[in-house]
């Protein structure tokens, strides 16, 4: 089978850019999915692949068909030419070039997510998958935030890019989409524990950075702090643990509220 | 001053060694940590330093006559060397060898939370932070799991080495740690909710692995399968969020009974 094996080829450097320069990959309104997993996930999940990249010998078959079913275009490559424009260490058979996804925006969201200053792709990746699975309807980056369609993040997120409703904004556009909600923040100095929380009403929740905690718009938006408590001696969690737990404390609240 | 400024040096290319060697690393029972924050917060848990690299340009005074009281060898040396036995991108003005913690044991373990097969060191790291800050008792490393005194692994525990008695064992030694406890193990393939169980009681928790879940021998150990309800159309969430959702759940119980 003709295969292309030139990492000067217009399209592969054209996939290339798109991995490695978050301004392109931005102004493309695009995303790169690796591996059979993710990929079969954002198709289930209504993602528009682009262009796809693939190994004859190695690719999933059955998802290159439904590819070839939405008129997907299939460029099998090299397997070094894989690897070039792959982002992780032993390059899958497949890559996949999808349309920047748009999960649908609820009208009045309930349950909302600010995300201050999180820096590190994976972490951020990983408080996308928990926020979807806790079933909130809409998360915020507020700015400072590393670039959420960033491969790490992306592979990190596990399909979230595609379920959850994901806007970038200013502090100013937050406090508005927060009008009518009552604002939370995770900070230790306060003496309210989040499960003393009535996570039933209509909520946002900030979650700060790795490095640098809480931002000062953040710490002026949220009119409630909430602390997490650490016991053996410990004085913190990881900032996606930290999420997880909180949000799913409100999922545990709704989930009770919702059976009685 | 005199610096050490070859990569040459004997007690430099030590340090390297325990670096990237685990096997050398475990045979000399030694731990690095790199930066001011780790450190400190080691020497805070009574962590024992064997011998400090420091870049006279860059450390931490505080912390250097710290050790100097401990009687901690101190040596000088450049930033080309801090750099090349540095585990980090850019390396910090300190770097110290410790000896392996070992936190007091319990007489009788009640909160035990068991690794199955975790690979990846941030995870692992990640995910014994959480355990000492939810209270848990001992954490026990099945086979398969990574080394846990990684640098990734030390690094993203935050100081839950110095803090969370940790042992390595085989499924047999850890049926018998387990013999008057209930087990838990994380599966979707159950109806009972983590919110469900009594976790006031005693108890192991059996985290799954990133890749393939949760072995044979786990389930043949945990009498108690458990599920996280996963909303909006996921699938699963990170090892170390669920972890982190359940150990928490475990705290809230915990916290609540005590307070009455």
């Amino acid at each position: 089978m003709d295969c292309i094996s030139s990492t000067q080829n217009k399209r592969v450097r054209y996939v290339k850019s798109l991995q490695t320069k978050p301004r392109f990959r931005r102004s493309e309104r695009k995303l790169v999915l690796e591996g059979s997993r993710l990929i079969a996930d954002a198709l289930l999940a209504d993602g528009q692949p682009d262009i796809a990249l693939y190994s004859p010998e190695k690719a999933d078959y059955d998802l290159i068909a439904q590819m070839q079913e939405r008129g997907c275009p299939l460029l099998p490559v090299s397997e070094a030419v894989l690897q070039h424009v792959s982002e992780t260490q032993q390059a899958p058979g497949l890559l996949v070039v999808f349309q920047l996804p748009r999960p649908p925006m609820p009208a009045v969201p309930e349950r909302i997510m600010i995300l201050d200053g999180v820096r590190e792709p994976g972490n951020l990746g990983t408080i996308l998958r928990t926020a979807t699975a806790a079933g909130l309807d809409l998360a915020i980056l507020a700015p400072d935030c590393v670039d959420p369609y960033n491969p790490k993040a992306v592979r990190a997120g596990m399909g979230a890019h595609f379920r959850l409703p994901l806007v970038e904004s200013s502090w100013n556009e937050i406090s508005r989409y927060c009008r009518d909600l009552a604002v939370y923040v995770a900070t230790p100095s306060t003496s309210t524990r989040y499960t003393d929380v009535n996570w039933l009403d209509s909520w946002a929740f900030i979650v700060g950075g790795e490095a640098h905690g809480v931002s000062n718009d953040a710490l002026e938006l949220a009119r409630y702090p909430i602390y997490i408590p650490m016991l053996g001696g410990a004085e913190s969690i990881n900032v996606a643990s930290a999420a997880a737990v909180i949000l799913f404390e409100a999922q545990r609240q709704r989930l009770a509220e919702a059976s009685q």
